[in-house]
């Protein structure tokens, strides 16, 4: 038998989806930021996977939708980026592929990093009306993360799908992050060179 | 409760895994690719999804790993793509999230359509050692689909990386089943105008 699965099964940690379910609304950028770079600290604290976050929040209310965290390794899926996984999460959520669906409150990804070049795509297709990061890709790359086959107005290509991106909300604080977890011996995986 | 689901699940449709399952070897680039456009068709003639597909294969035995379908909008996934589907679904066959392990058989993937932006970087991190398309990227954007922010050079992009890319095979099959499909008034989705 070729195929030893029926679908695509990703399961979230625990310690995220108590997190995200007692998350209440959060009215300004750095609070909605603070949320996923808490989590990302604890995904890397508690072995879940790197140090990279991601969450889906309502713009208007501050209504979380969904947060994901980085679950590569533990999923056994190289798509399994925090920025895939809280779109999934949240489109599951609402019952729909489209979270920019006519009448549907807008929504925006609040991520702790630039995305790399499959995220931008993600993003692109998920609906959203408005992207935040925290650390920039050259932030990323810098600590061996590679980036990804990405155009260098990625910015400029998602505004011109009425998409609007917010860089730099509390980059300090993410870069301290990174750091931390090279500093630990966290592994970084790229398309190149593998896990180094 | 913000947070309904403690995890991301994709189904597959019950014809999809049968077919995958009884799939022998196939020897060529022409089978391989055959039995990629052949769920293409299935795919919408059964009403899973749109007119795309993709699978993983070993390179020199060409047995299959996985094979999957786009399932954006019965899954509520815009990250359902079949080729993002396909390479999850070997990885976690497989149990690592890199296909290009040290000591396992060089895989790669054969999809029905060149890749969206999306799909680009999932094929940079996945592991696989070669990619196979059907239809251009210009076939799908000629009935309405959009390709996504991508690198116009994406083709040397993941050839850096060590990926062999295989263009054109079976192109005018793939793109006689994308024309059946919007002939027939399939849905047609794509960043900027949604569902059109």
């Amino acid at each position: 038998m070729p195929v030893v699965n029926a679908g695509v099964h990703i399961e979230f940690p625990s310690w995220l989806v108590d997190a995200a379910t007692a998350c209440p609304p959060l009215a300004t950028p750095e609070a909605r930021m603070a949320f996923v770079l808490d989590l990302a600290r604890r995904n890397v604290a508690s072995g879940s996977g790197g140090p990279f976050a991601a969450a889906v929040y309502e713009i208007a209310s501050g209504r979380l939708l969904a947060a994901a965290t980085n679950l590569v390794v533990a999923s056994a899926c190289s798509a399994a980026h925090a920025e895939v996984l809280a779109l999934a999460l949240a489109q599951q959520a609402v019952g729909t592929h489209d979270l920019g669906a006519p009448g549907s409150p807008a929504v925006e990804l609040v991520a702790s990093c630039e995305p790399c070049a499959m995220c931008l795509g993600a993003v692109a297709w998920s609906g959203v009306r408005r992207l935040a990061c925290a650390a920039s890709g050259r932030d990323a790359e810098a600590l061996g993360f590679d980036e990804g086959p990405k155009p260098a107005d990625w910015v400029g290509e998602l505004r011109r799908r009425e998409i609007e991106v917010v860089e730099g909300v509390m980059r300090e604080a993410a870069v301290a992050i990174l750091h931390a977890y090279r500093a630990a011996g966290g592994r970084i995986y790229n398309a190149r060179a593998g896990s180094v």
